[in-house]
Parts: C-alpha cells; structure tokens; sequence
C-alpha cells in the first residue's frame, strides 16, 4: 500500500492496524539476540523488581483485567481536550470502585499495580492515599466505624485540604481557624482572607463530597495549633455546595487534567465536635483540649505519601528510560567512520551517558524503595505501640528520599526527552506527560528544597548529638566516626569501583559537609548572627550535605540489598554493573566534592571519570533487556517511541493521522482566514 | 465583597476588575522603594538592554500598538483547547500582515519586537524566519523576482521542509530524492519510504501552500548530495492538495498548538528545473552540475536561525525570572528566626540560588546576542563579497552558542518553576509553557548535543592548527597560548571575582580540556581504534571541552561588553556584580574542572564558593528593579504570578474562576458517574 494510500485510508476513518506491522522491529530483536539477558533472565529479573514471582504474576493478572476493559486500553491521552480528560479521569475512578471489589485489591496493590499500569490517570487518587488512610490512621474507633466503610466504598468522596492559597509547607502560617464553641460542642469553621483558602487539594474543585480539613484549632481565644476536621462540601442527595463553603476548580495544571485541584472557603460552617480527629488529640465537651503521643504522629498520612512517591519514582523513570531507550535502539543517526553505515544511536557515547545513568538509578530507587519499605514498617509497628521514638529518622528519610528520588527522576527523565530529539517533543512520545508528571513531585507533598532542609536539621541534630555521646539511628551512625583528615586509598581502576571504596567516599564526602556546614553556621553565629539568620545564611551548604547524605544513604542501600541476592550469576554481575555507575556517576558529577580537601587526587579523579566512561559501554549491550525487565505493558509506557515492538514510525505515523486538524484535507482555518487573504491577493496578480 | 459574594458574581459571569485591586502590592513597592536602582536608573537600564533609547520608544510603540487590538491582548492562552489554539495562531498571523504594513515594520523587528511581544503564538513563524530568508539568501535574481515579494505579502505562505520521519541533524542521510530528467528539463520528487516522509516543518501541515524541499539531487544516476527546490503543496485557488503531495500535521505538541508541523510525502511530483534554488549550485538544461564557493553557503539560513534563537533565549529567561522574582517578593513562607515574623521567600538563600544566576544569565546572554550580532554581520558582508573564509567560526559560534543558551536557560527556567512552587505548576503561572518552549529550543534547528560537538570539531581542527603554526580566528586564539602547568594566582576574596584572573581560570580550562581530550583521543587511535571510533569514544569529553570553550567564550564577552558602557555608577557596579556572579557560578558549580589538575587549591575553591554565596546576597536589594528593567509588557510575561503590581493572589484566584469546569456550580461528570453511584449507596445506607 502506498503511502498516498494508506494516507486516504486513514483520513477515511480506516485507522490503525495496516500501518502497524505485526513484527518486532529488526533492529530490537537483534538487541534482545544479542544480549546476555536472554528472555528467561529477563523474566527472572522481573521477578526481583516486583519483590517475588507471585507478585508479578499477580501484577500481571490485575493489568491484563484492568486492560480488558476499553475505558483503560484506550490510546487517545494525548488527543484529548482538558475536559474530555477530566471526564475520563472521573468515568475511571468510578470505574475503579467496583473493579477492585472483583478482584480483591488492597490498599498497597492499588498503588503497586492499578496505579502503576494506568499511570495515575484518575482522578480520586487523594481520596485513595491520604482521605482514607488519614482516616484510617488518625480517627478514633467510633470516628473509624462512621467514615472508614463509607470512604472505602466511596459513598463518601474525599480529600485532605491542608495547602492554602498563601500558605505550603510552613504549617504554622495556616489561617484556617476551627473556633471551639463550648455551648454548642462544635467548631465554627472560617477562612477570613484571600490566602487563607484552600488551594490545591486533587478532586476538591467539582467531585469530593468531604474533605479533612486542617485549621488552627482555638479554644477560648488560645491557638492550639493545627488540626483535623472532617467537612462535608456537597450534599450526598444532589451534589449541591453546602452552604457556607465556597468551592471550585483551580484551573488547569500541567499534564493533570484528571484531577480537578479545587479551592475552598469557609464562612462560619458550623460541625459537631466528634468531627475533630480525635485519635491523639482531644477536646472535650466543656473545651479541655488534651494530647498524646508525639504531635508529629498526625503526619504519619503525609509520610505514607512521601514513601509512596519515593517508591514509585523508579516507575516514572523506568517507563520513560522504557521509550527512550528501545527508540534509541532504532533511531539511526549517521555512521560512526565516514563512509561506514549508519549505527543505531544507542551506539552513540552521549546518547549512553544521557540513558544509562539513568537506568542505574530506576534499579536503584527499586532497591531502596524495598528498604524503605521495611523501615516503614517497623516504625508504624512502633507507634501502634505508642513507641514513637524512631518517628525523627522516617521523617527525615521520607522527607529525604521524596525530595532526592524526584530531583534526581525529573533530571533524568528530562534528559531521555532530548535524548529522543524532535520525537520526544511530540505528545504522541508520551514524553512530555511524564516529565510535568515527575516534575510535580517536585513540589507537591512538602517543596523539595524544605524537605532537603528538613534532612539536614536532622543531620545536624545528629552530628550535635555524636559529639556529645548520644546514641545515633542507624542511618546516620556514621557521623560518629569521625574521617576527616583521610584520603581515599583507592589505587587502581578496580578499586574506584570497589563497593567497599565507594562506600569510604561518600561517607568521606558526607562527614565532611554536614560538619563543615555545622562549623560553619557556628562561626556565623559567633559574628553575632542570630540562630535563624546563621542558618538561612548556611542553606545552600545545607542542602548539598544534605544530598551528599542522600546519596551515601541510597549507595550503600543498593549495594546492601543486591549482594544477598540469590540470582543467576549474569543476573547479578549485571545488577554490581548498575550499582557500580549508579555510585560512579554521581561521583564523577560532583568530583570537586572529593578533591576539594584533597581526599581525592588527580589520578583518582581521573579514574572514576575512566571507569564511568567503561561502565557505560559496559551496560551497552544489555541495555534493550534491561528495560524489557521493568515489564512495563504498551499501555502504561503510552508512547509511540516505546512499544515493544519497536516499530516507532509506523506509530508516529499512525497517531499523526489521527490528529484532529487531519479530519478535512482543508482545515477550516482556510475559509476562516486564509481564503480571503489569498483570493484577494490573486484576483491582484 | 465576601468570598462568596465574588464567587457568585464570577460564576455568574462579571469576572474580573473587582477582584484585582487597582494598586500594587505594598511587598513589591517596598522592593522599588528601598532599591539602589531607582525608576529613573530602570528605565536607563531598559535602554541599555534595548541597545538604546530610540529603539525602546520604537518597541515599546510597536507593542502598545500591537496590544490595542483585543485579539493581541486576550488573556485566555492557558484555557484555549489545542483547537482553539491552532486557530487562534492563523488568525493572529494572518492579522499581522497589515499590521506590519501600517507600522512599516522590518525582519528584525519582527523578531525582535513583535514575537518578543507575543511570546511566538503565532502560526507563520517558520514563513517569516526561514522560508523569505532562504529565497532571499539562495535564489538567483530571477527567483527572487518571482517569489520573494510575493513571500513576503504572503501571497504563498511557505516552510522549510528539511527533517524527515527517520532522519535529523544527519543530512547526507536524507532519502528524498529530486531526480533531474534532461529531455523534459523538470526534477522528479520522491520520499520512497515511511521514513523518507518530511517531518516538522512548522505550518506545513494544514496551511502553507509551498515548501523549500531539501532533497538529494540526482543526475544521470549520480547523487550531488542535499539541495533546495520551490514545491508547491497547495492550490492557490481552493488550497486543495495537488497530486503527488500526502500532507497532513503531525499531532500535538508540548505548548505549540499554535503550529501545524507537518509531514509530506511526495510520489513523482514534478517540478521546473528553474524552481531548484541555483544561486550557489545550478544545474544546465542539458543536467551539467556546476557551483560556487562554500557549499555551506546553503546552511546560512540555518545559521540566522541559530543566532536568533541564542539572541532571543535571554528574553525567555527574563520573562519566566521577572515572574518567579516579582513572585518570590510577595510569598511568604515562615520565619528566618523562630517566633519571628514571616519574611518574603526571596530573603532565603536557596531562593536566591534558584533565581540569580538565571538573572545574571539573562543579562550576560542578552550581552552576548548584540557581540553575536556584530560577528554574524560581519561574515554576511563577507559572503555577499563571496568571501567565505570566515563560515567556519561563525558556524561554530551560532551552533555552540544556539546550544549553550538553550541548555543553559532550560534549566534556569525549570529551577523558576520549582523556585514558584506548587503555583508554578498551574498553567496560569505561564512556567510550564515557558519552560516546554524553550526546552523544544533544545532539539530543534540542530539538536544541542549534536551542536556542541560541531563546537568541538572546530576547536580540535583550532588546537592542531595552532601546533602547527596555522593562524587561528579570534574566539579559538587562546588555543595558540600553552597555560598548562600554571596555577592561579588568586590570593584574596577579592582576587577570585577579578575579571582578570576569573578569565585566566576559564581560559586554562578551556585550553587544558581541549588538548585532553585531543591527547586521548590519540592514545585511542594509537591503540588501534578508527578516527570515527575514537571520536565516538571521546564524545562525553568533547561535549565537556566545548561546554567549557563556551563558558569562556561567553563570560569573556560579558566582561568586554559591559566594560566600555558609559552608565550611571550604580548600573555599572550592578552590571559588574551580575557579571561576576555569572562567571562564579559556573566556576562553582564546575569546580572540579579547576580542582582536578591543580590549578586551583582548596583555600581557593571555597573562596569561590564564598564570593558566590555573598553575590546572591549583594543582588537580593536590586532583583525587583532588575526584571523591571527587562520591561516585559504583563501581556508578554503573561502569568498570574509575574504582573507589575505583584497582586498574585486576586489575579490567581480570578484565573481559577475562569476554568470551564467552574461554569456550574454541580459538573456534570456528577450525572454521568457519580450520582449513580452516591444514589445507589445512600439507598442501601
């Protein structure tokens, strides 16, 4: 068939299946022949990404239902209007409800594989994360039996609105008030200003019946500080806005039309008192207010967040790697000798260095999300014990890893897009959704520059705390042993990415900046400079001791979690390579850091920069099956340079013809504006 | 007026004035009032920048002009549907062609002015930059008499169809061929294959009636490599598609819905041999090929591009940084000193770090255009001479300095978005359109990768000629002066921001990874491996050799620029502080470069690191008046966050009225999904 022809076809309405040939691309196969990873090492490789066989067979099953379903197979993402993606977003989440109840999926599955395989189009995902686990976590047993079944089953529809118009992360600048009223045992509700609104919170704008709202809770005229309080926003009989509340859509965000973000205010909305969380704060009926446990703990929700988005990251950056990487194994640009034949530009060095630091990082998150996982878990088993003392580390893990899988996700995933070129500016990529995707993880659930800072009081804290002989959590143990002084005694090109070496580095590296900025704000402050001010006037060094820990943190977690392993021995040599450029990567991106006091020499220096050069020709070959591994369907990867068929022009081609303008061969911008132009202008000829 | 009462007026429809108030905000007042640089030494600013007082008064003209007409100064670009969009682009273009007219207004000022102005929402950009540019540079007499007037009233509406499907930046892989047939005196037009097809070329898929078509030219078997012919695409009479021709758009892009990218097919289109552009190269009636002078002549257009995309990459940079700086001058965001008052987030240092160097960046490259501008003059004269000795360093210049400027502000931009927080990533803070706008920058007209390493060629071919005694042009002279070895002399705080010695420091490093990388590339061949191989190998370093050519290429030329300017002393000693943080914080961000080989010891890194820190701080007074100098129109910056009065929070809150699903009060996605549901359960409750 001819192109013209195929052209006419496709106009016609015939679209699809004749363009797209039935075949793997040659170019692909022949990576997938040619590799170590064969197939069946692919599919074990599988099986340790997703924690177990059994979870991958089950992750299978849940995609391959999802999928079965037209409303979560379509491929039209990237041609709807922001309403049509709205629509869709509700039609999905409803959709949902009752799927989950066919297959039995829990909490932690509808995060692991629903949300995974629909790459979050949806649009109650607040309502599934933080409105009933908040309820969950922090309602008392009778708040728990009133709301818990009905959000579950979403004959309540809610969110968490803690973000006002004027007001992020600092919390204690909220102005939402909740105004104890003794005679009548409940809180009169009120947003007095313009900034004190409610802004931001994902389904509050046109679709949540409830919210957990959080306000300054004042009783008798004193400021208890910030609580929480369920709200009902819309009647449950007709979907009106109650009254007192005024709310609506925020207006379009990038890439997020599914969810209708929403502003709310409040004008002397009257609850009942049992409607304040009362798990670990009370008021009682005559206004005695009372607490327990640590005031942090009514965070716990915003850390099961965090840890989410941390563990998801790895995803967001293995679908895009997923594209960029089978494109790059197609795409031809130029030979390398003169005269030679065109190469795939997968060959290419640069190409290697914009993909494959990344892809070390996608298994890398994997790993450390696992860990964190299980760090996770013994502290919410604590504090169902009322023990609340590791509560400060997950904090400043969740805070850390949120900020520093993100960061570093949305770099990466920014450079795949313009390791794909012209194609990867183009919609139909898949691209640009997932950079504005990864990129408002950046600042939603705590602005990363104030959860690195967050890392960092903690750091300090602990380097204060190892000075004087307290006792350190584990992850920051190292501040005890003091290195400074040393130097690295790496030798050789195998030494530089010795596990054991690396790991001296970065504990070289960390040691050093979390204490010279220690010393640092103590000199300012001996110049007479308050606290507050040294510390402001220190917080770029903050936040680079602060990712230096990260990185010493997440380097030493991927090598811990893969040397146990009991995997083929390809698998595993594979696995060190990755762990090995991982490591090696960042170093050679922030050399100075090591060579500044002289830790490190030119030889050495030069070495690292030698060995991440070889270990990107070392992951070369298998590079194709290592994505192949994430298992990530057509459907999630949603790209038209990423299918694993590798056969990208002809989807280019095909999603092109599928461009509304394409309708008519004669847009109607002719008749509108350029029929005159030109029809004045001939009869001028 | 309550909330709610301005809720209920706007869903009502009367939006707008009484929410935003009539005064600046007092934050932002503050800012000008306390500032060294008062309105009067702004507005002197502001000519500086415009390179003189008439040509502000003639911008200025051309903008209020230009938005008195409603469809230039509508506010709705961040509502419109992709539809919409495209429309709005053609009718906007189409618009302009009178008003170009009326004002007499010139190519330069096109660009410089009116897109300046409208921030490219238009659909003929690629028309009015390349397609009466290519007629204008390559046809002969004869062809300029037959289409350029007609051009440039848009009698045909023209692009320059040069990417194909399958193949970028790798000309001599293009596949379409124009086939000369003596007996008939007419070229045959073939793309044989899928990925043969034209792909991009901006409003060649619904709208331009004509294409320069760059194709292989064949004669009597033989391939003369790429050339230029005239294809029409469409009739003049109805706009149908003439025979031969499959031609469509492309599909969405990331922010560019005012443009029709195109794809073509061609099938034996036949075209006169007096439509092959033959100024440089011409084929006789009898198919004897002859041509002249360089044969890059033919990219010179492709070097107009280039310059005016690094020459306008300062004004995305400013637009996106009067927003986030204006913004960050009235959001506050807690206390520096704990039980203090809340301060402005552009009194924190990592704020700062976000946003000034992005600001001494859009100064020193809005410096760097106009010396660009001097060199390509230059070069022109010389061509029209046919004197084309100078090609080679304005080719490496335009396409190094095409990809610095891009590379370099994408990611300043991204750091404002996230310096802007959650409400930078509403499309009503203009960030995320900024930012896709300028990331496309980035792969199109030369991917940058692929342009830094033209950077590199040159730079090596410099360093061998200057080995051996060639003479070198004057941006690569530094080449011919042996600096290894040599450490700097920097001793003081004082020492370190010296323009002096911050030049030695870039021009040793420049010179050190140029022959390092020449020197290793060597060793490779001696090795054994092939000159391509080699290279290939080597591209990670070239990449860093060219980054750092351009850093000292750039930071020299601010230094020269500003020097001889007879300003006031405060605009001078302001000049003079962006400068130096310009320089400093590459150098500190890059300080391993100056670390790794000696030339630089501890005690002077972390001098630098200092002097950077106190930069930020001797900036934060003057950055309000800083962007005000840039003297965007609210129209051009076009943000909720970024108007002169600072009143973000009405102007948010107006824009979030306006999105269209606020337009009832219940949505109907509650019909369609969620009554159902809310009506079945409350019936079981």
């Amino acid at each position: 068939m001819t192109h013209q022809a195929q052209h006419d076809t496709m106009i016609s309405g015939a679209v699809g299946a004749d363009i797209i040939p039935p075949t793997v691309n040659p170019l692909l196969q022949r990576e997938r022949d040619r590799a170590t990873l064969t197939k069946d090492l692919v599919t074990q490789m599988t099986y340790m990404i997703d924690d177990g066989k059994d979870k991958t067979a089950r992750r299978r099953h849940i995609e391959s239902s999802l999928f079965s379903d037209p409303l979560f197979s379509e491929r039209d993402r990237y041609i709807r209007t922001s309403a049509e993606t709205f629509d869709i977003g509700v039609k999905r989440s409803i959709r949902l409800i009752d799927f989950k109840k066919v297959h039995n999926i829990t909490f932690s599955e509808t995060w692991d594989y629903v949300y995974r395989a629909l790459t979050n189009d949806l649009t109650f995902g607040v309502h599934d994360l933080m409105f009933v686990t908040f309820i969950d976590q922090q309602g008392t047993e009778e708040q728990k039996a009133r709301w818990l079944g009905k959000a579950r089953n979403m004959q309540i529809m809610g969110t968490y609105a803690q973000t006002e118009l004027g007001h992020g992360t600092y919390i204690p600048g909220l102005e939402t008030t909740a105004t104890y009223i003794p005679s009548t045992e409940d809180f009169v509700l009120n947003s007095p200003t313009l900034t004190s609104m409610k802004w931001w919170p994902g389904a509050m704008g046109k679709t949540s019946t409830h919210v957990i709202l959080i306000a300054q809770l004042i009783i008798g005229g004193k400021n208890y500080g910030p609580h929480a309080f369920m709200v009902q926003l819309r009647s449950l009989k007709d979907h009106s806005v109650l009254p007192g509340r005024s709310v609506g859509a925020i207006g379009d965000k990038w890439n997020f039309g599914g969810v209708d973000n929403g502003y709310l205010s409040l004008e002397n909305v009257r609850i009942p008192r049992k409607d304040m969380f009362m798990k670990y704060s009370q008021v009682a009926p005559d206004g005695t207010y009372s607490k327990k446990g640590n005031p942090k703990v009514m965070y716990t929700t915003m850390m099961v967040v965090r840890l989410k988005i941390a563990q998801e990251c790895w995803q967001s950056l293995g679908r895009v790697l997923t594209t960029a990487i089978r494109y790059s194994a197609v795409r031809k640009q130029g030979p390398i000798d003169q005269g030679g034949r065109e190469v795939v530009i997968l060959d290419y060095q640069t190409q290697q260095e914009k993909l494959f630091p990344g892809l070390a990082t996608a298994y890398a998150f994997n790993a450390v999300g696992k860990r964190l996982q299980e760090v996770f878990n013994k502290v919410q088993a604590d504090i169902e014990k009322e023990d609340f003392s590791s509560l400060p580390e997950l904090h400043a893990l969740t805070c850390g890893l949120k900020a520093f899988t993100t960061d570093t996700a949305v770099r990466f995933v920014d450079m795949a897009r313009f390791a794909c070129g012209g194609h990867g500016f183009l919609l139909s990529s898949g691209l640009p959704y997932s950079y504005s995707r990864l990129s408002a993880g950046c600042t939603y659930e705590g602005e990363n520059t104030v959860m690195m800072l967050q890392v960092a009081r903690y750091l300090l804290k602990s380097a204060y705390a190892a000075q004087n002989g307290g006792t350190l959590a584990s992850s920051v143990a190292y501040l005890a042993e003091d290195t400074s002084g040393q130097t690295w005694p790496a030798q050789t090109e195998t030494d530089v990415v010795d596990s054991g070496l690396l790991y001296k580095a970065y504990q070289h590296r960390a040691y050093r900046l979390v204490n010279q900025v220690g010393q640092r704000m103590a000199q300012l402050m001996g110049q007479g400079q308050s606290q507050g001010v040294a510390w402001n006037n220190s917080t770029v060094d903050l936040v680079r001791a602060a990712k230096a820990h990260m990185q010493f943190y997440t380097m030493a977690t991927v090598f811990d979690v893969i040397k146990p392993l009991a995997l083929d021995p390809a698998i595993q040599s594979i696995l060190q390579t990755l762990s090995c450029l991982y490591a090696i990567y960042m170093m050679d991106q922030s050399i100075g850091d090591f060579l500044e006091d002289g830790y490190m020499n030119t030889d050495q220096a030069q070495m690292v920069h030698g060995q991440y050069l070889a270990l990107l020709n070392a992951v070369r070959p298998e590079a194709v099956p290592l994505v192949d591994a994430f298992d990530f369907s057509d459907l999630t990867v949603h790209s038209v340079l990423g299918c694993y068929d590798g056969n990208v022009y002809e989807r280019l081609y095909e999603h092109a013809l599928r461009d509304p303008k394409n309708k008519t061969e004669i847009h109607e911008t002719y008749y509108k504006y350029l029929r005159p132009l030109l029809t004045e202008h001939q009869s001028k000829l």
